[in-house]
């Protein structure tokens, strides 16, 4: 039977055997049904995996939040017909943070088989970096744009960090990152932990835990990188 | 420099390559020096990794939760000397969900540099498959054992889960997985999401997701098998 296979995409320029399983390259080689955010992208990951693949003779089918449901729903066709397929996020793992959650839901309701495959997580890596709580975390993906509510939700999540000892995790898009590391510096008590985990997988990682006292003292410059944040104890 | 590194051990019995990056393995091959939650444990999986190993060269130091402070501090010690270290922990991922994140904080308290490497997580292949909410989701480990205890606990999830689309993950002991699946079913609303994944990265996983009304027409034994249960809507 044919499956729903979801892949994992590069974090960083990295070689790909340093972050994926060569398994995965297996089974990327025996797909011809691509699901992916950006076609461009999803094209330069394959060709990256194998070097060999005839790009031209494969099937790309686009996902973003504007795909009406329908045409998601069609593009699962393939599985009924005896072809698996594949779903490429932009980066890391598909269904994490990005628009392939929906695809899975819909391969579901139509009894079909998905399997996930093992890959970069940057939200996984830094937790693991962290030191931080492992046995109890939660991610809250972007935190708000305006200041008022942005600051209200970082005392949030430090008391939660704190007193329930639930580590946090967020992220911010790359440009805003020393704005919410100021917030974070300005708002959280001097002995809450932060971890930064900057340019995951790629040579000019990043990452540390230290208390927001020791980072005042030597502030990082995040312009531009993706960066993870974990607030705990 | 020297450095600690968090080397993911296996999840079930599947060739390594299918879950870990070959880059794995060479950073293995380099390392002498190991922190680890089982010894024996331990030195099966770097067998695995690389037979032509010497298993009796290598320097193992034995890592629970009754490990003295002072003692693991002494484990770095090797970093300061010159060698890297390696965290393996009983499965899956160091620092989520094991005593492997104490020596992290250890490491940035002496300056250390701490290198997190792929590999597979029960809890991310679940949330990745679940087709559930991965913008925003928790992982809270065990539930309470006593049952009343448990119920509010369970109750107090799914509130979360529907009502603030935050995907709740979490685990049981395995010979305890049937009574929490008979406590959720018979707790949850009918129309609530749950996520069971058994037995993950093994020749008999299983993922799914369905509704409780859907799971109490057709219950899986979990007896047993390692499970991963999220709930979401």
């Amino acid at each position: 039977m044919a499956k729903l296979y979801l892949l994992p995409n590069l974090l960083s320029e990295s070689p790909w055997q340093n972050v994926l399983p060569s398994y995965n390259a297996e089974v990327i080689n025996q797909i011809r049904h691509f699901i992916v955010e950006d076609i461009r992208n999803a094209r330069r990951f394959l060709k990256k995996v194998n070097r060999e693949t005839d790009i031209d003779s494969l099937t790309f089918m686009e996902l973003n939040k504007h795909t009406p449901e329908m045409q998601k729903n069609g593009y699962l066709d393939y599985i009924q017909q005896g072809f698996d397929v594949g779903i490429i996020s932009e980066a890391g793992c598909p269904g994490v943070a990005d628009p392939g959650a929906e695809m899975v839901k819909i391969a579901y309701r139509r009894g079909m088989t998905v399997v996930p495959l093992v890959g970069p997580s940057s939200i996984l890596l830094a937790l693991m970096a962290s030191g931080m709580n492992g046995q109890s975390f939660a991610f809250t993906g972007y935190l708000p744009v305006k200041k008022p509510d942005r600051l209200k939700r970082i005392q949030q999540l430090e008391r939660q960090a704190v007193q329930q000892k639930q580590s946090q995790i967020f992220m911010e898009t790359p440009y805003r990152n020393n704005h919410l590391l100021n917030d974070l510096l300005a708002t959280c008590q001097p002995g809450t932990s932060l971890c930064i985990a900057a340019d995951i997988t790629s040579e000019n990682q990043m990452i540390r835990t230290r208390t927001i006292a020791d980072w005042k003292k030597q502030k990082p410059d995040l312009e531009k990188k993706p960066v993870i944040f974990i607030l705990g104890s």
